[in-house]
Order: structure tokens, then sequence, then C-alpha cells
């Protein structure tokens, strides 16, 4: 359990379901070319920007800054961090094909990462901090690769490669409090977003083997401990002697339709790290002090999140994120004109090439279907796919200026106008349904 | 020049002033922990993001679909797309480390992407493809690694690590001429807002060692310059016989503020790759036939266009992608308390957490400095990092409920409300100003 930051494991049982109402929705595909690491089709790929999307969005309210770090670092770093030590037979190596070459290339050993954390410590330590710029937090949304044994690879949930909502905070021992604090607020407003409101929080405190000082370890826990009687006074419990042996941790275990629970968030402070980088700031006065780390994720995977997600909404994505927002059939081919029309008004897109307002505007994804079936068939076939709207585009349409508009949910047909749709679309998003 | 498809390299002689304008802007650090992969630091990864997010609206609306794709595929693959036995030297080979586990890890040899195009050929395979979905059009915003001479390493634009603004098309021969054309329509389009408009495009054709029958080169070719010619009359020119064996090409350059041409975008056909991956389309009548296949960048290493435009505008990033669009300096430490009251409603972000407006309102990125320095010394600080806008937050502000504005060019002060500046920081944006 060294350094492992976060698990990207979760059961399989689900698999069979999940995999179907993927591959209905062609939301992804895996490959034996690239056993675990998933290839996001078209319509997975908006679903996996727009959770992206909406985590950016709240880890930047949440005083975050995003990062891009490398992802292939020189065996000597992963020596430095202890991965390559206690993580190693679960890191892929990456080696330069030796060829004789006019110039010399690489030819050490590096390491694909399996986590960020040597790559954020290493801009940590890049600048001279001072207790005034602290807590600093980076967020990253890098590539990850784990050796995970290749017979238990499933789909979303047991992968090589993934992406987490990935962030560390540097902070001092004081200001413990006050970060977990606002973690446990942001997993809150996330979850509730999600509706997975059925979750506990499981603090490990310290084991036999730990490092660093019992002073630190006490103040931590106490800190933790008082954190959680305040924000869920009801709903956290203790596993004592369970944390890492670099510091206590608080898991996130949601419970999904089949009342299995999962770990999603974590909260992971440490203070080893911080030594092994030799990391410090300076305090208001005396000797430079090293901060201690948080590592942090709410979504923890987001192809394991994704797959939560798929079970809980069954494929019925709410409005806001899903890839298939609203679908255009235009009644015949002569329809099909004004379909582009609305469909660029609509989205959001600028179909003025010279006066851009794309960028402003708030883009929605919506589709047109204008294959020569019928206006019936097609509906089906949208249903089936789980647009949340369906919109026809006719003559009475034409001639009125207008459209016409069911949702997933009702045969009830209404008509508006686009600006009416829009504006309907924006309060949806708006309200997170 | 075998499938390099695209270059990432450029001249680095504005290497030294382009180190120091991000430096000073602190956008970007290297290390030699991973020698040609570039950390972006926070106001660099807004950067970063911002070029992305602009290039997806255009691309959504040039008709592509982002797909997200492994960055590990076993040595068959590569040997499949022939980059194994052709470009082995400057591919990175990946293995995991021979451990015994209970389970079978994989201890077969990946090799690391150094392009995009066989994950894509891999999309396109997996399902039948009728004429009537064509052309199927995939972008990509993957990682890729070439193991460059590492003499050559130098800060943005000689990397081993970069990112492009991939795209592939898979068309029929008949549809090459309209996609050349809308692919030539976007390079304009995009080169025009970043006021990049000195570009000749130079079309490559036929070499001696040619893939593909004479006949498809023949139609390609003459597609490729009807098109030059209705497009850019005067400004292409032609290198016989300079293509790549695999098909035809047109490269973008661009002359920098110092006259030197710089290769941006390529559009490159290739009559081989589906050839190797046997990819079809069942057409109207007859029998499947193979599709062609045009590999696309318009910024092409997004490290590589960064650079250039660092060059472009000395560090006075336009407001719309600059990453420090404003900077609120509170007057005194009482002032504090407004200016992110300020900073929240003129950023866009949702200060009530229950109803969240963030998803759909355009961000700005806007800082604060509460620094305990003067007016002065902040206001310097700021315009020495190039923030569009500086905006104070004092007595007077408070008690008239407005704020004080400066642009970066001027030293007028203005006062408006908030939602004044909210305005015309969107009007900014909306013209890509
Ligand atoms: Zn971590
Ligand atoms: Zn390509």
């Amino acid at each position: 359990n060294f350094i492992k930051c976060y698990s990207n494991e979760a059961p399989a049982s689900s698999a069979t379901n999940n995999m179907s109402i993927a591959l209905k929705q062609q939301l992804y595909m895996i490959d034996s070319n690239s056993p675990g690491s998933v290839f996001f089709l078209p319509h997975g790929t908006r679903l996996f920007n727009k959770l992206v999307q909406f985590m950016k969005i709240q880890q930047k309210k949440h005083g975050f800054d995003e990062v891009i770090t490398p992802l292939i670092y020189k065996k000597k770093l992963w020596e430095i961090s202890g991965h390559w030590d206690n993580y190693k037979e679960d890191m892929y190596r990456v080696e330069g094909n030796e060829v004789s070459h006019g110039d010399a290339k690489d030819e050490e050993t590096f390491g694909l990462k399996p986590m960020n954390c040597p790559g954020h410590c290493l801009i940590y330590k890049r600048f001279d901090r001072s207790i005034n710029e602290l807590p600093i937090r980076y967020s990253d949304w890098s590539s990850l690769h784990r050796n995970e044994a290749s017979g238990a690879l499933t789909g979303l949930t047991r992968v090589r490669r993934f992406h987490q909502d990935d962030g560390h905070i540097f902070c001092t021992q004081e200001q413990i409090s006050a970060e977990i604090m606002k973690t446990l607020h942001l997993i809150k407003l996330v979850y509730g977003v999600f509706g997975l409101s059925d979750y506990t929080l499981m603090l490990s405190t310290r084991p036999d083997n730990y490092v660093g000082t019992l002073e630190e370890w006490n103040s931590a826990e106490t800190q933790l401990k008082s954190v959680l009687d305040q924000v869920a006074p009801s709903s956290w419990s203790i596993r004592e002697g369970d944390g890492a042996f670099y510091g206590p941790k608080i898991d996130i275990l949601s419970r999904d339709n089949y009342s299995r629970e999962h770990q999603i968030g974590t909260i992971q402070l440490d203070f080893q790290l911080p030594h092994r980088f030799e990391l410090k700031y300076r305090p208001h006065e005396g000797d430079f002090k090293p901060p201690i780390m948080i590592h942090r994720a709410v979504f923890g995977s987001i192809e394991r999140f994704m797959a939560l997600l798929i079970d809980h909404y069954q494929g019925k994505w709410p409005f806001w994120m899903n890839p298939r927002q609203a679908v255009i059939i235009p009644i015949n081919s002569s329809h099909v004109g004004k379909a582009n029309e609305v469909r660029d008004l609509l989205s959001g897109r600028s179909n003025d090439y010279e006066t851009l307002d794309d960028l402003v505007n708030h883009q929605f994804d919506i589709d047109i279907d204008s294959r020569a079936e019928t206006v019936g068939y097609r509906t089906r076939d949208a249903l089936n796919k789980s647009y949340s709207y369906i919109i026809l585009v006719g003559d009475k349409e034409l001639e009125n200026n207008v459209i016409s508009l069911r949702s997933r949910d009702s045969r009830k047909v209404t008509t508006k106008t686009v600006e009416e749709v829009r504006e309907l679309f924006q309060e949806l998003v708006r309200s997170y349904q």
C-alpha cells in the first residue's frame, strides 16, 4: 500500500450491464493492441470532457491551479520518490530504442508515471516558497499508467491507463484543518450534483510502522477528527491503525444501486514525500520548514467514476452531461438546410465565420439525423440512444420559424422558437438537470 | 521521412528571448528528470488550455469528432503501421518490470506513440463503414513522444513530448477536394485570428518511390492544385517529386517577426495506411473500397505554436488568450473581501454554491494581488507580467459599488460597474481582441 495515493480498482460485477449500455451508446471500445487502455469514442469523449470541464470549474473555485506535467521521468526520480523500490512491479519502464545516431539520444531508463505527485513536487521545489504563498494547490489531468494484472482488466473499471481529477495541496500543519474542510465541502457539492449522497467517510489512523513525528500525527489526526465531526457528525467512522505509513487518510465510500460500496475519492496526508524531495518554505520567522502534502481526488479515476455513473443513471444521462443533448430530425431532405441552421444556432456555434461568438457561448451537443428513414424509426433510434430531446423540423416548422420538441421522458410535443429552446437548455445546465 | 506525418522541429534561434518572456510570465519550466518534456506552470497551462478550447470549437464546426486514444500499443501494431521498421529509432519502447506475480502481467513490448494515426485506424476499423458515413473526421489531443537527440532539446521548440491539434479524415477519392478546401478554410480562419497572415502553401508531389496507383496520385494532385488555385491563387508553390512515398502533401509555412519560415500546419494525404490496416467502406454499389486518409494539423505542435506566439506577441497577449486577463489590487487589507467578491462576479464564478451558473458562464482568468506592497509596486509588477487590465478596489469604489480599471496600454483609469466590465470582457473575447 505504498504511496499508492489512490486506488484505481473497483468490483467488476456490474461490468456486463455497464458494457451493454456503453456499447449501445457507443461510448468507448477496448482493443487487444492496448489491453487496459480505453478508446473513448466521440460520444464517450464528450462525456469525459463534460466531467472534466465541470470539475475544472469547481477546482478553480476551490483555489486549485491546473498544471500539465511530463509522463516519463528518469529512474533516479522514482528512486527519490521511493516508487522504484516499493512500486516498481506496477510501473512501466520506458527506454529509447538503442540505435547509433549522429547525436546522442537518451538511453537511460525512464518510468511511465503511475501518479502525479513527484512531478508536482518538482514544480514546488523549483521556486523559493514563503509561508504567504501557502497553501499551494496543483491539479493535473495527466494520463496515468499502472501495469495491472491482465486477467483482471475489464471495461472502465479495471484499467491500466486512467485519468484522475488529481490534486496536491502543499500547506502548513496549521492549515490542514481548513484544507480538509474545503475538500470535504467540494466532495459534498460534487456528489450532490450527481445524486450520490449515500456515502460514508472512513478515517484511517497511524499504523505501527509510521514515519514522521508523533506530534505531527497527533496534530493531524486531531484536526481530521474535528473536521469530520463538524462536516459529517454521524456519517464517518474510523479504522484505527489502518493509515498508510506516511500519513492518515480519509476514504470516501459510495454505495451504488446494488448496495455495494466503492471507494471513489480520497484525501491522503503525506509526511514523507516533502522530506524525500527536500521541500520547504520560509515561515514568518525561524528556519525553513517542510510543508505537509495532501493528495486528494474527488472523482478518483474518471474512468471508474464514469462506470459508476453509467450504473447510477442506467444510461439515462441528465441533460447537462448527456453526450447526446438533442437530435434534430429533418422530416425530409428539403428540411436538411434548416436543420443545419437550427443546429448551429441552438448549439451556440456562430455560423458567421467573421464575428465569432463561439468562445463566450455555452456549447450544446446537438446531432442531426438526416438518414432516409421514417420519422418514427429515427425517433425510436434517438430514444434508444438516450437523446434528452428530439427536435423535428418540417414544413410547418419552416413556415412559422419554430421547432417542435419532445423530451426523452414524455411523448408530448411542444412548439418553441430556437431562442426559447436555447434558454431552456441553458436553464437545465444551470440547475444540473 | 516515413509517416512522420508532421514535424515537431523548429529553429531555435529566438529561443533565448522566448525563454526570458516565458520565465518572466512563469509559463513553463524544464527539468533534467524529464529532458524534452515541458512542465506547464499554472499560467502556461491556462494559455495551453485556451488554445485547445479555441481549436476544439473550430474543429467541431468543421465536422471533427474528438476521441481519446491510448498512449501505448503492442509492438505488433507498430509493425502493421510500418513504424517499427521505419521509425523505430525515434520511438520509446515500453515494458512492464518483470516480476513474478500471482496473476500474469504483460511482459510484451509496447511502443509509446509518436503519432495518433494507428489509434484512429483502429477506431475506423472497429465498425462497418458505409459511404454515407464518410467523411469521418477524428481529432485527438494526446501526448506524443519522440526520442529526439538530446543535444537539440530547447524550451518549447525542440521537445520529446508534445501535443498536436491532430486530426485524421477518412474519405473517398471524390471527397478529397472538398476536405482540403475545408481544411484550408480553417487554416485561414485560425491564422487570421492570431494575425499570422504571412504564410505560404507548399505542395509536394509524387516522388519516384511512390506507393498506390498512378491514377490515385493524379486524381489527388489535380484536386489539390485546383483547390489551391481557388483558395490561394497567388500564394502557393510546388515542390515537384518532394511528396512522401505514401501521398502528396501541403505544408503551411509561416514567416515570423525575424522573416524566418516555420512549418506550422500540414495536410498530408495517405494512400498507404488504409491498406496496411485493411480499412474499407461499402460504396453505393460494388465491392468494398479503401478510404483515403488525410493527416492534418493547423497549429501543428501546440508547444511550437505557443513558442511562435510568444515571439509574435512578445508576451503581450491579446485579452482573449491572455492567461492573466486582469488583476485586482485591493488598496489595503480592508478591501480584500470586496476584491474577492469582484473576482468571483467578474470571472463568472458563482459564489453561491447551490445555484450554479458556472457551466454556462464564460470564465475569465482574474487574479488578486493582496500583497502588503504599495499600489504603485503592484501595478508595475502587473504590467511587467502583462496583465491586460488592472483593477483597483478601495474606499471610493466600495462606496459607489464600482471598480476602477486601467488597461495594459494606457494609464487612463475609468470607473465602471462590475457588469459593465464583464460585458467589455465578453466583447473582447467575442472579437478575438
Ligand atoms: Zn498523489
Ligand atoms: Zn497522422
